[in-house]
């Protein structure tokens, strides 16, 4: 078994409303950065696993999400990067 | 001016507390995935807005992360890609 860390993005469906997102495109304006046009806002987790190999581990985490970490109905996730530690 | 797509990752500074994370880690164990570790709870924002190139994109959602984005007491950020949309 070795020890991988595994980045993940869950960010709201496209398409679904992104209040959070709509909230932070607000106050930049207001910070005078007038050139944003859209931000979205999701979460990123690093999660420390132990596996027999990469494969292996992007499996568990997507077992992961899929279960407990992403809301299904409304959101999305993406296995961003695996790295043996 | 041309659209850029910055994606950028707050995580909480290394050697803070991470509340969120020690919960889903005791969570994932409940479920079963006693392999895991550890994990980091962070926020994921993806970033449209127009600059003349990327490296002033870059500059431009580095200030937003000072000035609003990131709180400098206890979060680190990072650039994670900036891509021509």
């Amino acid at each position: 078994m070795k020890r991988f860390r595994v980045s993940v993005h869950i960010v709201p469906r496209k398409g679904l409303l992104d209040p959070q997102g709509k909230a932070v495109t607000d106050a930049l304006h207001t910070l005078g950065f007038a050139a944003v046009a859209d931000v979205h806002v999701g979460r990123h987790l690093v999660i420390e696993t132990d596996a027999a190999d990469a494969k292996a581990a992007e499996g568990s985490v997507r077992e992961m999400c899929t279960r407990l970490l992403a809301n299904p109905v409304t959101e999305d996730f993406e296995i961003a990067a695996v790295v043996a530690t």
